[in-house]
């Protein structure tokens, strides 16, 4: 149990973190109930009522506690705060993966998680160093989809390779063998999408771990944005599977 | 010409815009320099003499004044300011569109312009109300690449429509009658992809408009990020019309 005068603004190095915002709060407590510690509610919060329902469904302590908000976020209209315990994850080994490799940006993958849910996709491997899963503005990003996922973290791509020996290995990279072509893609059993930095994209030496793939895309634009090249991804494999 | 002491920070109903950074300025100056009326230097920026030879090689002003940089700019690794006069285009009648109506954010905005780049697709129509595409935001969220393409604003989609009768319009609704099939597909000569507000989405008047289209995703989240859409859009548009 997290006392209230453990509650100070988000760091990393925290066993816990917090949803900011009501729509998040309640996404965070039909997912992952048992994670969450308890929730505070502005005074001025217009929608106590079912914010106390569910609470009480899931048997979760609600406070109104002003202050408190205001010290966890520096944003005026956030009205419901959810303090919840980190936890990680097992990936489904019979399912599709993303795997993000040193991620940077908390936003981008929030926008990733939110599109995987999007497409049905729910586990992630996270290679770090990577931008932090649980701060409140991937959170934020994710638009709560982030409870709804299984999430790994990993220190090396080896070790996750090592764990799911059957997945076959796409990697999205400006200088692969192959493009992303829609008209001979081929249907493969378990797949991981692997995405890059960025700034830096993927290693060469990500070159020889499976399938390397290229978005066509032309010379006047340095890249895609991750996202985007995620998104397409997800997109095209989703729906040549079905 | 505009005087140093018209320059003030940038607000929507100037006659005239900035581009903060050296990567955007010198997107600016290669694709528009015919619009650029100045571009100032910081005293501590490290690549002067390239920024020099390419002012001196389109007969651009160059001076080097940290105060005014620092008026325009409230980050402080800003180093290059470029101001340049806005500016509209007549969008070509024989290549596709991207057609926004109503986007509320620049970064959205900014993002989808370096995309359709990306893709090869040069003219965007935006439907009014809408985010500002001069802003200094809207110009870095693009990535420069706002200088590459043929824009125009419109206050009403009929408007639009008017003016390219022989675009067959393809509209991206969650509610359409007709889901984005990479196994359907069939080439058109011309086309625009209408996409709607980040919020509310497009209207339900343009579900009469020519063909709507619905991306196949769960139940478990709103809707898709809207740049996330117009990827997948266009990637699935320009790929099966090569």
């Amino acid at each position: 149990m997290i006392s209230n005068n453990q509650i100070k603004q988000y760091k990393k190095d925290m066993k816990f973190s917090y949803t900011l915002g009501a729509f998040p709060t309640y996404e965070l407590i039909k997912a992952k109930h048992d994670k969450v510690n308890k929730v505070f509610a502005h005074s001025r919060y217009s929608d106590y009522d079912n914010l106390q329902k569910i609470c009480l469904q899931y048997d979760i302590d609600l406070e109104i506690n002003d202050k408190i908000i205001s010290k966890i976020s520096s944003k005026e209209n956030c009205f419901v705060v959810g303090v919840f315990e980190k936890y990680s994850c097992d990936l489904d080994k019979d399912k599709a993966h993303i795997v993000l490799v040193n991620p940077n940006s908390m936003g981008n993958v929030g926008t990733i998680i939110r599109t995987a849910i999007g497409f049905g996709i729910k586990n992630i491997a996270i290679i770090e160093p990577a931008a932090d899963i649980f701060n409140p503005k991937t959170i934020r990003a994710s638009m709560g989809a982030l409870f709804k996922i299984n999430y790994k973290k990993y220190n090396d791509f080896s070790n996750y390779q090592k764990e799911f020996p059957e997945h076959e290995i796409f990697t999205f990279m400006l200088n692969a063998n192959k493009s992303l072509d829609l008209k001979d893609m081929k249907k493969v059993d378990m797949y991981s999408l692997v995405f890059g930095n960025e700034a830096t994209g993927l290693d060469d030496s990500f070159l020889d771990i499976g399938t390397s793939i290229f978005i066509p895309q032309t010379k006047e634009v340095d890249s895609l944005n991750i996202t985007i090249a995620a998104g397409i991804g997800m997109y095209v494999f989703i729906n040549t599977h079905l």
